[in-house]
């Protein structure tokens, strides 16, 4: 079924960085490409030596520093400038001394654009178009051209646009890559433009939405299903504006539902630990509700669906997580009730049925936390802990610490910050214990100051990492005493899990989500005795 | 070009709250239907009473206190169960006593989950949705079928689910809604099911998608091009998993893209604001990226777009962002460089050309901080104090204000949490200022500091309010001293804006924002004196 050389093209590097927000480094940029290349893309499109220094940098560090196995680089450019010969175009030459195997131009299409943005004449921009490619191919390059405002230069004068990739065509680029620039068209056009297109001039075509109209994956696989051979996007979907194409929910579909095999076998199931990787560097994660791949994109709350699920998953998803990297989860709320407390449990490695007294018990207490702004969907630790204490009723131990009382100090005086954390503790069998630290910010040390009062007599308290840090701080004109919600997540060495704080005071919201995270570490041990670490041999 | 009666559905509020983290109270709720239906929605699901608690008493408050203008309140049920009476079924009963105009009953049209999840014969599931339909109608309501799993269901059993949609039909359902309940269609199964289906049955279709393969808006205009005239869809595609389908997006692309006015006259013009208040009730805004209507929808960065924009913003705009009620924005960044400083600040009412000094000052300094971690691309405030500096270099006075010291310490004790600042500033020709202020918490704290210093001298500040409050801690395994980026959003009374704050230390970094943002209010004011009450006459 798939059609032989398919082209995957990835342009998060250039397309994808110009969305609000996201800054990337030549080092953040250079890491994008070797996750892009695991993942298994054809073409990494770098960005635009000669007209952004960073991306100059970028090619010229990519020599020495990059080592690709399965994409080719890619560099961006655009075509020679009007009225100036191609050999003496410096943008052209920075094209060729980034050392790309692959170049794409971008080139206009639309009358429009050529008369007002370009402000040369139709015969010109053809010109350009033919000497740029040539001179290009000539130099051992190959070529692919990003026909711009394709869709809506097709509509304003079909026959310059068809002229424009018949030109392209004929100098030697090897794929004519459309482009839906503005992102306003739909499927229907996006089908019948591509037909006409690939019909009338025979050319190899790719195609390269957005997502203005909430259809760019659609649009991409109407362009495809029409014979389009080259599908261009992003990591989520990140561009200007709406974002461009997402590449990985493509790449997902093609392989699942359409039977194109555009990723070397079994790259797919390791595509939500590149979008979390990718997410990281760029400081913008999926969004939850991502297809295949967002930490929600399998998971359920609804009751009528949660029971269910308990008979067979494949009933409520429409493929196996699995297949993407992903999992399903379920989520505990009041919607689910009893029953989503039951799964997330199972999840959890507990037994325990719906209709048992610690799971109401349980549940009342979430509904009745939930009112006050706690959120225990993304605070797994924290849901175990409350989940640990009903299901031990009476016969647990006592905490194997509780708090007397804490204090933050941050000051600043002649341009120097400095943050401490002072608490005190009570651990059962041990005087009162009162610790001091200072830290990189109030958090910190109070992180800090834990970690001093409690790694000795718990050694497995010393590989907890606080590594991600979340405040919702809702509006205050829904009123000031809000409560603020803390969301930590934390790496105990082998996995990562969240705990939840709420509180109208910010520190104190982030004091208790700490305070739990030390608890879940300590969930199986009541007193420092037992954590001991064990004399070993001589 | 309107079909007659076009219906747009919602349901934020049943589907839309199976979103994860999405959790709104009874008020709520009724705030949401509130401004549905000020935006024009033909329907508002509000929930499954004598299922869900909190709906039953939705539907009891909402008959005293919602009172709809355009649209009809929809109350969410299931057929009967299976082998029983309908007259005697308690959630039937339930779905009467809600008092709802309209009633939407979920029935089953999968052989596969008849048979599996629901355990009947395919026959008493078809008496199931005869008997509960005639059952309602007879009761004088209007009914509407879900049915759900449809497109798999058809798939799986052509027959029977056709079957299915022509029972619901002839008892007196008066739209049956085919449902991707997991969302795993594309486009062009969508159309030719629906095709199939009007053709077969003769029914009145509608639509209700998924968006577990990014294509819920592409797959509900395929039902509707292929004769659906009834859409669903949640505010922001809100929903479980991958989320439903968009209903903003829906309408605009109907309205804009297919000439269908599914809204009353001029409605398109206020759905941002419609957006902005639901994001806000939900606590969930919209994506920056979300079509139409988000942030970033007409928000360019690119160098290449800047330059053209200056020219006619038509080039690169699919719509007018007035036609939806959002606006043209541009980015300052490296990317765009000093073109996009220039728009930003004509943008602000500045006169500047992009070759003049002040600007590539300006450039310069922003690139240098965004290399520290800032982004002014959301920080307005900050950037146009900035800008401001930079124009009136070697002319402008003195700041306002300058700041000596600062101190907060967060204390808890016996369960009492106590926050309190201190502060030390400088008014040019005045003595320093000391203040202390409790807060609800470190930055309120600082904040009521800064009030009590600086209100008295200067009585603009008495109405700046700290409406929005968003951190970004970068993970620890990128390196622990990484900064952390405040942006904080005032309400001047006239307007919002933003500051923005970076520092390793999260109280620093708050400060700064604070600081910028009293400022800001003061940015035409250099002394105390001139801001001094004119006394008004007796």
């Amino acid at each position: 079924m798939a059609p032989q050389g398919f082209q995957l093209y990835d342009t998060t590097l250039r397309d994808g960085t110009q969305q609000e927000g996201l800054v990337l480094t030549v080092d953040d940029k250079l890491a994008v490409a070797r996750h892009l290349d695991t993942f298994g893309v054809g073409f990494i499109e770098g960005g635009w030596p000669g007209a952004v220094p960073k991306d100059t940098e970028f090619f010229r560090r990519a020599r020495t520093e990059l080592t690709l196995h399965s994409a080719e680089l890619t560099a961006f450019g655009a075509t020679r400038r009007p009225g100036t010969a191609v050999s003496t175009d410096p943008q052209v030459r920075a094209l060729l001394e980034s050392g790309a195997p692959v170049i794409t131009l971008v080139a206009k299409t639309d009358v429009r654009h050529v008369e007002l943005a370009l402000r040369t004449t139709l015969a010109e921009n053809l010109a350009m178009i033919t000497s740029t490619v040539r001179h290009l191919v000539h130099a051992g390059r190959r070529v692919f051209i990003d026909a711009e405002h394709y869709f809506d230069g097709y509509r304003a004068n079909r026959a310059y646009a068809l002229e424009c990739v018949h030109a392209a065509a004929e100098a030697g680029a090897e794929t004519i890559v459309l482009c839906d620039t503005n992102g306003g068209s739909l499927p229907d056009r996006i089908r019948d433009t591509v037909t006409d297109t690939l019909t009338t001039t025979g050319a190899r075509l790719g195609i390269h939405c957005h997502n203005d109209t909430g259809c760019a994956v659609a649009n991409t696989l109407a362009a495809i299903d029409a014979g389009a051979t080259h599908a261009q996007g992003t990591a989520h979907g990140y561009g200007e504006r709406c974002g461009n194409a997402d590449l990985f929910t493509i790449a997902a579909n093609l392989i699942l539902k359409r039977g194109l095999n555009v990723l070397p076998a079994d790259r797919l199931t390791t595509m939500a630990e590149t979008g979390r990787a990718i997410g990281e560097l760029t400081a913008q994660p999926a969004h939850p509700a991502t297809p295949y791949i967002g930490r929600s994109a399998f998971t359920h709350k609804a009751g009528l669906h949660a029971s269910a699920l308990r008979i067979d998953p494949d009933l409520y998803q429409h493929t196996d997580p699995a297949t993407t990297g992903n999992r399903m989860r379920t989520l505990v709320s009041d919607m689910g009730g009893r029953s989503s407390i039951e799964l997330k449990a199972r999840e959890l490695g507990y037994t325990v049925t719906a209709g048992s007294e610690p799971v109401a018990r349980a549940a009342a207490r979430i509904k009745k936390l939930e009112n006050l702004g706690y959120s225990f969907e993304s605070a797994d630790a924290s849901f175990e802990l409350l989940l640990r204490e009903e299901l031990s009723a009476g016969t647990a131990g006592p905490h194997p610490f509780t708090t007397d009382s804490w204090q933050i100090t941050v000051e600043q005086h002649s341009g120097t910050t400095i943050s401490r954390a002072r608490i005190r503790l009570h651990v059962p069998g041990t005087t009162p214990i009162t610790a001091t630290a200072e830290g990189s910010g109030p958090v910190n040390a109070l992180d800090c100051a834990l970690h001093q009062a409690l790694d000795t007599l718990f050694p497995s308290l010393a590989g907890l990492e606080l590594t991600d840090y979340q405040v919702r701080v809702p509006t205050s004109r829904r009123g000031s005493a809000a409560p603020t919600r803390v969301l930590a997540t934390f790496f105990d060495g082998e996995r990562s899990w969240s705990t939840v704080g709420v509180d109208e005071n910010l520190i104190t919201a982030s004091w208790q989500a700490l305070q739990e995270a030390f608890r879940y570490t300590l969930r199986d041990i009541t007193s420092p005795v037992t954590a001991m670490p064990v004399p070993s041999g001589p």
